[in-house]
């Protein structure tokens, strides 16, 4: 058995972090003079004091060098401890919810799904509406950090193919977690601040383009508004649709390009490949609301870009329920979502560059298909993708296309209909946010869903923010046994 | 360029011998005084005479070796060639079909999946139920004959994995087909008088039984009732579950057994694993039927052990609606169906050989987490998996789940509602039979789809029958450049 005091640790101090940050809120809820602040005293205390126990009673215990099982086992416990403690004011404040909604929020706030099971939004406590926005920054900002330094060190999924360009740490993790995580939060803190200047010069209310700002860099998509993005429809689509994009590239373009090589961020095959493939939806799409529906060009176009953006990146937005537009962009957007954004960014889903990846095994068979004899190599950026990489990112392919259908089963088990099960499954695992259907389809919620289905969807949200592999590699005896 | 006069010679004398077997339903028709023989004399005379000229005018560039490109022309070639002249009889007879509906029955039957278009099989003429079984019975001896010959040489979907055990060609494939097609054809034959004895003795009428073994064997699935095997409760079901699985297991094994060599038949842990998931799904289903809808437990038992043979084996017959047991068989069944049989059976779908190595595979990945220095393997029936078998399943999973996502989209672009064109794709991918909903679900069929949609549905079966890459590969610009 290994050492879990590192680990503890790590998780208390962040806990403690969390529950300092829950004054604001506090803060906001006291300036307007509402009650509801008190819930954030009181959760802020419980927070901070468990948090701090447990790291103080582990501090004697701390070591730079973790070892892989500790990574897997503090990767996957901040994303259980911090949405356990983020749940606190949802039940204590406003909207006193019951620990299973309770859970669910704060999970779809820290995993950045941005699903909501609170259905009246726009009467709600200032300070929790900008409580769910902060879990989904904290969410984007942790996720960055472990996709940058823990992913490729675990070689799950297929981040490895990232490690030398990312950041070597033989072992010394925690330092550099540490070290990234501010390089990032520069960078991350900077673009939340322009993409809120640019809401607020767009006519939304600072508080609006606050928290917008904040779930968007997050790609997370919770909102203050019932209407979701439909309360602010015009120029803010087009800037929110800008920020989606920049929140779901790579972020160590940015890093490298802030260090002074702009080169990567301007020939990296995944972005490229990611913006072609935005280009190409969002055409399709404003084709066929003009010829189909008769939209107009401008509006077509608008709602093609913000929509296709929203589900690609896994923000989630909704400014209209397409599932009116017909069966075609339904299961179209369906389909989107599988897609995802680029690695090391706080998008979700499957990943740009695993399916080119992917692809390029395929076309690789088909050559060999040919000649036999000849030596062929998937490629990725113009580098050979070892066997080690493309058996992991295989892996991951499978796992997430088993893991769904899992899923949706068992959803369905508590009596969910089958669109409802297949897209929340869906929209749980790659952290999109809206599903389909009368319920949980853009113009809904998941309110009304059974309390059963509302904990399967937070597992599926947890483990689809953590690549599957690194929660599931957890469950296996070998870890154990390791 | 290649030549073409090899694949033409063979695609030519096997239209001419369809041709030829037009002359039996055409003697049914005949025997009952149902003016319909005609059709089927006018189809013969027009599908012999055609073929024969095409391997007159090619039969003197034949050649016992084939090259690749050849083999993968003749395999598409012959199962596009054999349902253009297995379609006529639907137009020139009783059903007067236009062209789309009379092509997708002949590609519904001749690739096993047993889709329908025609709404009224009671009162259709004997000649053309038995055309209809008799394009699946063909369908599926030639499935196996190109499943043990052609696709392990090549190399696609990683069915190169059975090439040692079955049987080294060195290029010389067509002798080599003719030997184990008349192998296999024995016990196909064999199977199937065993089985349309057997639905006799539990009370099918004579006609019944024989079409219902024809489509049994073939796991294709047609029938000559609107009712499907509803017409058939009981007994029946049990007979029929019991062949189904033994038209789903390897055909090698039987080749193997019937040679002597007993002991791979009862020692394959494909089979084992596939016999097991069986038991599983009817364990499940049956308790889901006694627990949440009050059913008795025999009945439970039996739609149980039926309807997931019916689909995990992709015959797809119906034998009830379980659309209306509740949204759980729903999904259920859905993902079921994307399981499918063994390799070098009459069965379709992802097969559970290729589950076996994907998830072999990802146990293998988490165990090079832990331990990055390791050297492990992914193993199938106790051997090791060659890296190029790896990647050609993997390549063949993902071509798998794309296609399938592209083909969805298609339908919805055809105006299908989302439930439609979902499982309308992986029903024809997969080659099932019914879909889900009310149209295409169990109780219906896919008389009611627009046209557009119809040719999508031919082609995905087409495509998913010959797994997936043995057509892709044609449509590759290196294919014609090598
Ligand atoms: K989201
Ligand atoms: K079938």
């Amino acid at each position: 058995m290994f050492d879990l005091r590192p680990v503890g640790y790590v998780i208390g101090l962040l806990v403690a972090i969390l529950g300092a940050t829950m004054l604001l809120p506090m803060a906001i809820d006291l300036a307007a003079g509402d009650p509801n602040w008190s819930a954030f005293l009181e959760s802020a205390l419980i927070t901070a004091l468990s948090g701090g126990l447990v790291a103080l009673a582990c501090a004697n215990g701390v070591d730079d060098r973790l070892e892989l099982q500790q990574i897997f086992f503090l990767t996957t416990g901040v994303w259980i401890a911090l949405p356990v403690f983020g749940a606190l004011p949802f039940v204590l404040g406003a909207p006193e919810a019951r620990a299973v909604d309770a859970f669910f929020e704060a999970m779809s706030g820290m995993t950045t799904t941005g699903s909501t099971v609170f259905a009246g939004l726009d009467g709600m406590p200032r300070g929790m509406l900008l409580w769910r926005s902060m879990l989904q920054w904290f969410g984007g900002i942790g996720i960055i950090v472990v996709a940058m330094v823990f992913l490729p060190e675990l070689r799950v999924g297929g981040m490895q193919i990232f490690r030398s360009e990312a950041f070597e740490t033989s072992g010394k993790v925690l330092p550099r977690a540490a070290q990234i995580a501010s390089q990032i939060s520069w960078i991350y803190l900077a673009l939340t601040v322009a993409c809120g200047f640019s809401y607020a010069a767009a006519g939304l209310a600072p508080f609006d383009a606050l928290n917008h700002a904040l779930t968007t860099l997050s790609t997370g998509g919770f909102s203050t508004r019932d209407a979701s993005f439909g309360a602010f429809q015009g120029t803010p689509e087009y800037i929110s649709s800008v920020y989606m994009i920049l929140a779901s590239l790579p972020f160590v373009r940015y890093v490298q390009f802030m260090a002074g090589t702009a080169r990567p961020l301007f020939t990296d095959s995944q972005i490229w490949t990611y913006l072609s493939v935005i280009a190409i939806f969002v055409l399709v799409i404003a084709a066929y609301r003009v010829l189909a529906n008769d939209d107009h060009y401008e509006h077509a176009f608008r709602e093609g870009v913000f929509n296709v953006t929203s589900i690609i990146s896994g923000t989630g937005y909704a400014s209209t329920d397409y599932q009116l537009w017909g069966n075609f962009p339904v299961i179209l957007f369906f389909f989107i979502g599988l897609i995802g954004g680029c690695s090391a960014s706080t998008a979700c889903s499957v990943k740009i560059f695993r399916y080119q990846i992917l692809f390029s095994a395929i076309r690789v068979q088909i050559k060999a298909i040919h000649a036999p004899h000849g030596l062929f190599h998937p490629r990725f950026n113009g580098q050979k993708v070892d066997d080690d990489v493309l058996s992991s990112v295989t892996s991951f392919f499978v796992f997430f296309v088993v893991t769904l259908g899992l899923t949706a089963v068992l959803l369905s088990a508590t009596g969910l209909d089958a669109t409802t099960a297949l897209s929340g499954a869906a929209t749980a695992l790659a952290n999109i946010g809206p599903g389909l259907g009368e319920h949980i389809g853009p113009a809904g919620n998941f309110a009304g869903l059974n309390d059963a289905a509302k904990w399967i969807l937070s597992v599926a949200m947890l483990i689809g923010r953590l690549e599957l592999l690194v929660v599931f590699a957890i469950l296996t005896a070998h870890f154990w046994r390791a």
